[in-house]
């Protein structure tokens, strides 16, 4: 049970590079890291605008002298201070992740990056090496993940309930950019544009939510060849995709399709996991997070409900409120945010061994989505083959 | 609304082949056929055992004289009446649905027959030119098809509610089988069993039916290739794949997908179709099919139900009963026997014509089946290749 | 499982008062009755026009001389004949159902009718005793509790595993009167016409279906006293109800309400019983009929699915089509009518004990229906006080 | 949209009576209070214990002098102080919230307290009293009206989209209390003492929180007369009720029922409110508040959904998270603390007419829970019958 008491022995000092003024994204990071005092916000290099940057600071309370007219300020005098963040969030648009990233980890801190972590795979092993050789912690905002009934749903994998896996059906397909929105709307445009976006849309910016939760659910099942097809249903996004369907086939056996879209016209998320077993089955949703299906064969289905004693002690560890009130993804997210401390006081502390059993979407979960992305893509653009998974 | 009242000059004399004790679907046939009076069962070849067979015919009301060993000794007998049957239904294991059409058909005889109509295409196309010949009609069960919110479905793709369609999502995947239940179940033995089964279990048993449906609500919509990835998790069920994914595109860029299993653990049906437009979707769940989910990008989802005066004109024209009263299998198969019933006077009457806006599956859709399986598996039996539609 | 095979020795002679030309709820009679060849429809007496009746009989292939102008002459005629209707169905505006039911005992006929079976007590009880005298079924079609998961509802109390019993919810609450449409609707017109109607609207139309479902669910549980609050929203419907709710104490210590209403705006059915024991609830929606939520204190809500085999043996025991398929309301009044072919037999026979365990809509619970709804109404028309349930 | 900018001028120094070590509503006061930094929490008396208190009040990072043996020594030191507290939450057992809201208030502090407010309406209306005298406000935490459909509910009752308003159903009915788990669980115990709990458990506890959302929603009803039953089906906790059911009837001659329960075996919250018009109906479900459902007669049912563009301007003005992602009930408790923030900025500004529009739980509600709950109590022991309500 969460309840404010804080586990970390300090609040981390930290910075965030962008999620300035206007940004939805950058009020749900802070919402995340300064619940229960685990982040304390002391910097910032808000905006490119750093007049703009800076209001936005001195709003935020932060002394001015540490709002930065851009990153590589801020890190320069930030490592110089005795007082100096720990730690720092990037949240801007995807072609910069890479870059910002990588300043930050030589500048020896930690990093919480918003997916995808990087364009490439090779960029993102290059981020692995120099956070494994300096000992700090990346985490990706896979912020899904923080539900506590995944928790759930893993225990229930591991405990053999659902015998041994078959299948895994993932889909994150909404309506939103059914039309070309982005003409109107600043925040759609750059998604759509490679320069910004990377390679892909919807794979990269929606798959690998529902990817690195079936990893969480299924840490058993490695990819062995996967065949994606990908449209642009808004022809002007070509090259980049608004509707994927990614077929995978794992080492074990166990198949996987990936649906993901955002012209699945009227749909508000359908983000939604199924784990099939010999046994029985999982399914979660997450437009309501605080409830997991599960289908055993020959029994009734059940409706398993966010902290209820019924639940694997791991599943109600992170509950913040009594069963029946629903829990929210500010709340997913808070529940990141403190692993992702713990994490960090653990490599400070040079004892990461202490938070072994500590599930986050770390460095490898960053890779591993940059990683898929990158496999589908090839096989879109070859036609829809099968590549095989290296 | 249907009230009971004879759309038809007369009854139609019928007879069976198969569906006697112990079958359930022989049961649903007759349900469907009797209903409201549109046939009149006056014979049956109901048994391989021929004193069972005119047993159970006698228990129905049927002539001792009209209850006949064989299907061969049936049509022969039969069509030297003046009162012999006009049609038969084939009620029997896959593999004789060929050979009993064909002989019924050259008997001067309309065939409502289960699917696969046949193993080939090669066969179906056969049966075609026959039925064609002959001015027969051959009706085909896919008695979802027969669910009023299909019709609705249909309506309002045609009238453009949904814009142009960009995605078809098909589903029919239950977990009924996810164990090796055939051990103990004759029901099912044969299924999974190629020479009774023929070359596919659940792409041909399953899967046709939403593919059917697809076809009825967009008639559009052509196949230009597809690929097809299936699975026996069962192992002992190889060749025959309890599983399967299907991807098509459709020569107007459309796409389509299609999931079919017998091992979705603890799910019942879950079949389910999703069409997606430029501006909308409508879904459609087979264990609730008096409901249409019908979602309007920017708009709310709205439920639509069976009944209601805010649907097309078709799609109230086989009401049964008030809305919000459920109808159920019975009533849908019902609703296409009795097109099945038109068909047959018009064409009798020599004006098929007279019927040119009727909805059922005939012919047309029996060997559509056949040919997406015979694709499917000519994909999957080539390692999941994409193969050209034809 | 129902497959077709008559359970009755058999067919039963049969006949219709009312249900001709343009009744909806004839045509349900005579599904239901005639399915699987129970009843055997010989006469009627369709309509208050003559000639319209005879065509009406006459199209359903009857013999146009037992086609009668009224249900006088058709009792007087069938009764003399020795092949004369065994069993009438009554299906004709309320004020008619206790001269007509009266009629039908008298004339040695088993009755199946419409409910309320009369307008006030003392008259179901003079029909309960000529019954009783003369060893004659009347069977009420209260045709929701037909539904499998009722049974399913009734073995789960029985066998404990919900606990004690406390509260009992019920409610039919449907929006399709929440105008005054009965100005354009003759179906409608007559029941918020006290002269045709009798003391109630909703009360008796509506409300009594859950009420005997309750019955079945609980039968241990009896009223002690009710108290009634009841409104006529559409003002000229006055003094009938269209919206009612209803208090009940049970000797027992339960509680129960029940929502009843015409002007639920919106609403489908929303017909739900809801039964709450000590350790567990149940509760059943009759828009999904084939479901039936069980939910225990401390564990997983679970939904069970008509068909399956963890269901009790009796819940099983009427299903015509595998689990996963929806049976309708067809199937569910079909369901009574064997039963009530089975009573009639048993009754013919003398030998009623031979059907102690079937559970069938009897003069019993039609006697209820009529008390429970004599009591709100006086409940309600003293200003909505408690009044002592005899 | 929220953003995290405070609309406030200032934070305001605030001191929490409760709550302490080991208390989850405790939390639940911070957790929406500190957000977005409407609050600065200053001081505490957060235990009888007065050490653990301290060290409590020390974790939470307060100045160790500001982590008072009791509320007295609190009200007495912060109002001497210039940098003093200006806002105290009340989050004691009920017993306490009168004489701790009264002291609060002559002290010059604004409240924000857990209801019930008070034991009887004549202390609520003392209370209202001095508040208005001193121009404090008095916040009342019905946490679940901070959900944005409430808002979105409200706006379609205002412009008439449900027509004249008919029937208001609301319910709060869990199952967690069916046992006598108080035995057990302190948090519980205190609940059914009519020492601390006051004259009623799920009533007070559980019923005023849909009151108040009916209130908000339809703001032109006044309860004319009302009836209630209740029962203690855990006889323990007589006189105490842990089930009642409300009759009420409005001024306009809508009508309305309320179940309460915490022995609805097996149902998680079920905290629903439905309000039916001439037109139309809304219902919202406190498990999924994110979602409303309206039923417009004749026209199919919409699920609305938080975030969307569709709603009225005022249900999207506090969104914190585009539409799709769920917000839960921390998120609704902070957009009240907000709201209260609001207000005690404007009376401090002596302008309270500045937040005319502004919807919040004040102390109006606060007497109008105590006086309902008063009413239920009165007619519930008088044998259930109506008393007027004034």
């Amino acid at each position: 049970m969460i309840n404010g008491t804080r586990l970390t022995k300090s609040a981390i000092r930290w910075g965030m590079v962008g999620g300035g003024k206007g940004s939805q994204i950058g009020y749900v990071h802070r919402s995340a890291a300064l619940r229960d005092g685990y982040f304390d916000l002391k910097a910032g290099a808000f905006d490119l605008d750093p007049d703009r940057g800076r209001a936005f600071g001195v709003d935020l309370g932060l002394d001015p002298d540490r709002c930065y007219p851009d990153y590589g300020a801020m890190f320069a005098a930030e490592s110089a201070r005795p007082d100096g963040i720990r730690c720092v969030t990037v949240a801007t648009p995807n072609n910069t992740h890479y870059p910002i990233t990588r300043a930050a980890l030589l500048a020896g801190l930690h990093v919480i990056c918003e997916k995808p972590l990087t364009f490439t795979t090779a960029e993102a092993l290059d981020l692995q090496a120099i956070a494994a050789e300096r000992g700090l912690v990346v985490g990706v905002t896979y912020g899904y993940s923080g539900h506590q009934m995944i928790e759930e749903a893993a225990r229930l994998v591991a405990d053999g309930t659902l015998g041994e896996i078959r299948i895994v059906n993932l889909q994150f397909a909404h309506g939103f950019h059914s039309q070309a929105v982005e003409g109107d709307s600043p925040a759609t445009r750059w998604r759509v544009d490679p320069a910004f976006a990377g390679p892909s849309y919807v794979l990269g910016d929606l798959a690998t939510h529902p990817l690195y939760i079936a990893g969480v659910i299924c840490p058993d099942l490695r990819i062995k060849r996967l065949l994606c097809s990908r449209q642009s249903f808004v022809a002007s996004r070509a090259p980049l995709e608004d509707n994927a369907t990614v077929l995978m086939e794992y080492d074990t056996g166990a198949v996987g399709t990936c649906w993901t879209s955002a012209v699945n016209a009227g749909a508000m998320h359908s983000q939604k996991v199924r784990v099939v077993g010999s046994k029985g089955s999982i399914e979660w949703w997450d437009e309501h997070p605080n409830q997991l299906r599960l289908e055993i064969q020959g029994e009734p289905a059940r409706l398993l409900d966010r902290g209820m004693p019924y639940l694997h002690p791991q599943a109600l560890a992170d509950d913040r409120i009594g069963a029946g009130h629903p829990e929210g993804l500010f709340d997913a997210w808070a529940n990141l945010h403190y692993r992702f401390a713990l994490a960090i006081e653990a490599h400070e502390d040079r004892d990461p061994s202490g938070v072994a059993g500590l599930r986050y979407p770390g460095i490898a979960a960053g890779v591993e989505g940059v990683r898929w992305v990158e496999h589908c893509v090839r096989s879109a653009d070859a036609g829809g083959v099968w590549v095989d998974y290296a």
